[in-house]
């Protein structure tokens, strides 16, 4: 197996995209990573591309044929892959495994969502297909009430008063709304920068006890990724960024989740196992990271099942700053979902994205971290816990 | 690379599935696959599973996690394909490539769909979306009309009368639903087995000039197999089938196909030649072929496509009966998509089913084709020439 390189990213302004359809927004998004990678449209051999919900945003399936077309790529081998918000993950780890198999040298993988333009309660009735129809659907669970439960279990689970919990997962949204104001692409750029704790305390419960400023926004985007094998990287770049290791796993419906706690999903821990593994890194060698904080209390779950921090600890380290862009571990310095934004398949493009630019010190003012970062991770996560897919990048090759 | 076989196949009987979930019908398959390979569930490390509709047919999307978690597989990678009609071919060509990286020994991969029980309008209206939205959409666009407009093409391009072409289209519909008589998971098993050609050209018209009788049935249904490396595959079985090559291969909108012809797709030819290059074979080695027949017409443009024929060649060559189950090429045996049903996500797996129970010589009688067939090949459709995927099987390893 070859050595995989990124060497182009390209990403739309997240946010509300206006009569921009799904293929314009890719397009935008592809046609970025492939001037950023300095190859030809004629070089790119395959796309891969994540979308969740394309047939019923704009009653458009199959779209990566259909953006294949409108680059010109046709006819290339060109693949959608769905797995709810994991879904361009799931697209970028496979794009590199097709270039470490050799099969492919130079291809386009990423994701693009148009999750805003559909309206919020739209969006979260036909998002909700992610949970186990037969039986999450007709109890009427959505993303928001499965992420609420899960608090009250973290809750529980740990000692913490629900009031204090509040309080702490109130600072992952500070954090992520602050760090997204500096981000020119991300939906809240400019806004809720200096948000306080008690705001999100106190603004309008969605689920209890998560509050409207504990859940991320719908959005519309897209990001993109020029992957090609190592040994050609340089031809093109001289800041290729590898990926060192992937993993994925999955679940199933909740209720037969072993030991029927939110916090602890085989699924993640799995997923990040294989990934770390792969790459022959420990979470404390990761300089940065962009996890699914989809609400605040998913980030706290996150950092705990991907090792990051013990069981009914991340809470406290969170309050603590070590999750802060100077602290211990830097998470979601780009905003993260909760402040980035949320095109549901285009984020896991999108972490890429600004993992990317943090390890060629490219990030924007107040984002960037320093030193510029050697490892970093993506998590991504679709549904309630149903795909977990996590990448992990280096500005150096694998070790062994 | 490693080579990979194909050790166990499962299908469900193909027709209306009643009460059955997409789930139940999928598991069913799949433990079919498990239990004649000889394999454990716990010994499969992934799951490729292709599905094109499952939101709009059942509240449900991201379907392989709920496939995995209901076959106690989890938390393993579980992805969902979606290629429109080429979602499973696409997923087994993955699952392919994983084993042969090296990254898996075993997996299951497969399709589902309820295509039939969601009702043939709403079905027609909703796979439509697999067209391209933008253009062809607003245009009212649908496949019938799609292959229709084809038929007139071939007529005009070969100067083949129309009477004529729907006679020996008519040709196409007999035979396939002669074979889907005999085949027991057929949705038309028993039925309309001595079909005449007067009856295909006066049955009523869907699509001017394809009537009822040239367009295949939507179905309820699942197929699945379990691939492992070609090196342990004698460890559970005495008959293995390589998968020798694979290709795959995307259009655009129509609007913007070259030449604007829709009997000559560039994405079926460079995907076909695209799967004989890796399988080191030409189209006259081929001994067993089950190709995409959702219309008779498009059994003629497929196998001009994939070079089985020459141009404007295959209408007099099944006239002539060389596509017959003892002519030249055996083509849709089984009785393909339109005498053995169509359940779009599950199509391509229950091809490469079929082709492995000849190649076992385990075909239902009149089915199977003597002498027991050593190469044999799949060619999946999605959508308007969106998304091709060809496999190229055999029984004995690749030449080279």
């Amino acid at each position: 197996m070859r050595d995989v390189a990124i060497i182009g990213v390209g990403h739309t302004k997240f946010g509300r995209a206006k009569t921009k359809k799904g293929l314009e927004l890719f397009s935008e998004a592809a046609l970025q990573a492939v001037d950023d990678a300095g190859v030809e449209l004629k070089d790119v051999e395959a796309l891969f591309q994540g979308s969740a919900l394309p047939g019923f945003e704009e009653g458009q399936v199959m779209p990566a044929a259909f953006s294949a077309g409108e680059l010109g790529l046709s006819p290339v081998p060109a693949t959608r892959y769905e797995g709810a918000c994991a879904s361009a993950s799931i697209a970028v780890r496979e794009a590199a495994m097709w270039v470490a198999a050799g099969e492919f040298d130079v291809v386009l993988a990423g994701g693009v969502e148009r999750a805003l333009t559909m309206g919020t309660l739209f969006a979260t009735r036909t998002f909700s297909m992610a949970c186990h129809a037969p039986t999450e659907g007709p109890a009427g669970l959505t993303f928001p009430g499965v992420f609420g439960m899960a608090a009250l279990q973290y809750s529980k689970n740990y000692g913490v008063p629900l009031e204090e919990l509040r309080e702490k997962m109130a600072l992952v949204s500070v954090k992520n709304h602050r760090q997204g104001a500096l981000n020119p692409l991300a939906q809240f750029y400019g806004k809720m920068g200096d948000l306080k704790v008690e705001e999100v305390v106190n603004s309008r419960f969605v689920a209890d006890p998560l509050t409207l400023l504990d859940c991320c926004p719908f959005s519309d985007g897209a990001a993109a990724l020029v992957l090609c094998s190592a040994e050609e990287a340089r031809k093109y770049t001289d800041e290729p960024v590898f990926v060192l290791g992937t993993g994925q796993g999955s679940g199933g419906a909740l209720s037969k989740m072993a030991g029927g706690d939110l916090t602890k999903p085989a699924s993640r821990v799995s997923s990040a196992r294989m990934a770390f593994k792969r790459a022959g890194l420990e979470p404390s060698e990761i300089d940065v990271l962009e996890l699914h904080d989809c609400f605040t209390i998913a980030e706290l779950i996150a950092l705990e099942g991907m090792g990051f921090f013990g069981w009914g600890e991340a809470a406290d380290a969170t309050a603590d700053g070590q999750t802060e862009r100077d602290g211990k571990i830097p998470v979601n310095a780009s905003g993260g979902l909760l402040g980035r934004g949320h095109p549901i398949g285009a984020t896991g493009a999108s972490q890429v994205y600004w993992v990317v630019k943090q390890m060629r010190g490219e990030a924007p003012k107040g984002i960037q971290i320093d030193p510029v970062p050697e490892y970093g991770m993506t998590d991504t996560l679709g549904g309630d816990f149903g795909t977990l897919c996590h990448l992990i990048l280096g500005r150096s090759k694998r070790r062994k």
